[in-house]
């Protein structure tokens, strides 16, 4: 069912030096920052040739990665995101098969604008999970 | 400098349990389990379209992911790899830019059978980083 690992979302603390990290030292290239108010994110795209690494901050007051900042003051991995043809088939597959998907289980308008979900870590290998309809 | 992500490699506690979680509930392609002693792991293959994810249970007695594993009974992601063409070129360009590669800064050969070195996660985002020569 899942089809290509469509990014993998890195929190950072410093959003300016993950780019000149990413950018400079690992040589990749990497997008402006781009806000995204309704998720509470800034977010930088580093576009790799087989997918995407996503550098994560908070943007707002009420940002939902506020809280994995605060545990994790280096940063971190926040997630990773599977793309699936068909969002609405791949929650009711996942409730069929016992895994938790987050929030009232339906899916919502994600920040690349296609209909996403997240699955709870714990019924993924420790992992958070986005399901995002390819 | 940086090309392909190679792999997200994922620590899990219960492998068998993990790898059907990937195969009846992603509906993912998953191999065999193959231990790899001179690592201390045991890894399945998780098959994408673009990418592999790479679920890892300590194997022996000494392992490296133990540690990880006690810190994290649930799993979580331990480390993205990320391939370059050149592994000294890319070390020697990691220590410019004052960024610190683990161990004696001499690469070794991974699980791929290709030579492989790790950088500090306090120098990536808190990422553990894997550059494995493609």
């Amino acid at each position: 069912m899942i089809g290509k690992l469509n990014h993998v979302a890195i929190v950072v603390p410093d959003l300016p030096a993950a780019t000149a990290l990413y950018r400079d030292t690992l040589g990749a290239a990497v997008s402006q920052p781009v806000d995204l108010p309704p998720h509470g994110v800034t977010v930088v795209f580093v576009t790799l040739p087989n997918t995407k690494i996503e550098l994560l901050h908070p943007f707002g007051e009420k940002s939902p990665i506020a809280g994995f900042l605060e545990k994790n003051p280096s940063g971190g991995i926040h997630h990773i995101c599977y793309e699936v043809e068909d969002i609405l088939a791949a929650r009711d597959r996942m409730k069929e098969q016992g895994a938790r998907v987050l929030g009232d289980g339906e899916p919502k308008i994600g920040a690349h604008d296609k209909p996403v979900l997240f699955l709870h870590p714990k019924d993924f290998c420790g992992t958070l999970v986005e399901l995002e309809q390819a």
